[in-house]
């Protein structure tokens, strides 16, 4: 089955569903990387946070070296980290992701969060690295305006390094002020969606601006009830979303399962998805959510559940807070 | 009574309290201004987009003359409008204002809303303005960075014409891109703010920046009603607050208005209010409202009347949507 893609201002092509790389250990990402080339994903959707760039990259050219894919048909989408936004930074950072990967080039290079921290060498930093210190305390902002950083990246498409860039995590003014003095277009904005933060109004406005919604998150509660308490507090006395009477309902009528429904509410409203599985016959579902359609009441009953719940603010977590959703 | 004020961070202090000036008439202006003046008010929140900063001005004048109050008294907010962001208007634009004004210099100038809007000649616009016509459907966006518009506000600070600069409607982002590239400091973030729109977390980041929040439409739906009816209707099946249980539990407990009791919500927390009134003895109440104090569950229970529910967001009823509040 050909992968769905959706066109990017910047004339790409970008797969509707991939693979999120988020919280996969860099020691199973190279296999875990190739068994998804295998099963047919195509999209890899990765950030220097994640700190498995380079063990993702080797899973690819090993499906590459195999013959299962070329490189132009694979997707690399991967994120500048808040230390880094000074325009010289970037563009090293840019080179070294790059280089890490080595597949020559990124698909797409996003901003991971429209904030600017003090830098700090690759070094010294301690992953993951919202926070310097493991006392959280020393997180501090640097002085770098986002179009210092939206420059840098416009450099980084000139040089051939990333073919198309754009900004995870933006609010409605950071994107109405992005596209003011953007000279390469804003291709893509990803952020946290699922249907306790669904987030209609941003959604329709970077849609309208041509600009191609990745959603991260798309199993809600599910990705941070595993992480630290200040993070998974919110996931406390709410439902796991495969449990929601209308999400198990439309999987009944449609024979998928819940997982394939809350991915199918996002991907027929053009938005891509980035799911994550280690178990292989969730990975090949998760896959398979483009080829049915969920029926208007249906995608919005699983709307209708928003609660502007988001559990993704982590600068909100801070001694003295950086809240970017306020 | 002497005015409580507010340390800017430009080093002058703004009263606690004033009088704000959207929605009264140009032809009463001066007299409702002057009438402020002798009841105690020595802020006055205007804006081009009132259409009155003319006869306010005169209203401020003649007390002057009058000797009730020196200039150094009467702290002047004023704000710059959408179609004005690109440097030279908005230079050309602040003069214009000073000049109706006849005050000399303006003491506080805000950015109203952060997002640019294409030029349109002053005489050729009808106001109430966000739209530039009667049929909602022209409003265009124009390519003016937020920090070519924050430029010329700090040029204006450097001309003598404004004494403080700061914006209205931001989000956190904005505040966070601005401060990375401010020279001047922002020194005021007028927003929304009432029992249904508490926005702790936005406010909290304000007041840790050093920028002090003034509460606009503190009366909640009350505002709004009398609107067109794409403003108006989130205020159908809404309690008005002054109705509400708290408020009025609160109201006869302190001895004060329900009104006041709203105010004093806001001010206890640090937060400049600027409500209006027609009535005489309601402008004089308005004022009243920091030698009171609510005990810290009231002002808990009113903050619990939170629904995130925002009545000015004017772009999102557009044919072509500016929502900048997502």
């Amino acid at each position: 089955m050909p992968v769905s893609t959706i066109k990017l201002a910047s004339g790409h092509d970008m797969p509707l569903v991939g693979f999120g790389l988020w919280k996969v250990p860099a020691e199973q990402a190279a296999e875990t990387v190739y068994n998804a080339i295998v099963v047919g994903y195509r999209l890899f959707d990765g950030a220097y946070d994640y700190q498995n760039e380079k063990e993702a990259g080797q899973g690819i050219k090993r499906a590459i070296s195999e013959g299962l894919v070329k490189r132009e048909e694979i997707f690399v989408v991967t994120k500048l980290w808040n230390n880094y936004h000074r325009r010289e930074y970037a563009l090293a950072q840019a080179k070294t992701q790059n280089e890490a990967w080595g597949l020559d080039y990124i698909d797409l290079y996003l901003i991971h969060f429209p904030i600017a921290l003090k830098y700090v060498s690759p070094e010294d930093i301690r992953y993951p690295a919202w926070w310097q210190d493991a006392e959280h305390t020393k997180v501090e902002v640097e002085n770098v305006p986002l179009h210092e950083t939206w420059r840098a990246l416009e450099e980084i498409v000139d040089t051939g390094i990333a073919r198309s860039i754009g900004i995870s995590n933006a609010q409605a003014q950071t994107l109405f002020d992005l596209q003011t003095y953007a000279r390469h277009p804003v291709s893509s904005l990803q952020i946290e969606h699922h249907p306790y933060l669904v987030q209609p109004t941003l959604i329709s406005l970077a849609q309208k601006m041509n600009i191609a919604v990745t959603a991260y998150s798309s199993f809600g509660p599910q990705s941070f009830k595993e992480l630290p308490a200040a993070f998974s507090a919110r996931t406390n006395d709410i439902a796991l979303l495969w449990d929601v009477d209308v999400v198990q309902k439309a999987a009944s009528r449609t024979g998928k399962t819940p997982a394939q429904v809350l991915l199918r509410w996002a991907t027929q409203r053009g938005i891509a998805v980035i799911p994550k599985s280690n178990n292989k016959d969730r990975l090949q579902q998760n896959l398979e959510v483009t080829d049915f359609d969920l029926q208007s009441d249906e995608i919005e009953a699983i709307s209708a559940l928003d609660k502007g719940l988001r559990f993704n603010d982590p600068g909100f977590y801070l001694e003295t807070p950086i809240p970017l959703f306020a």
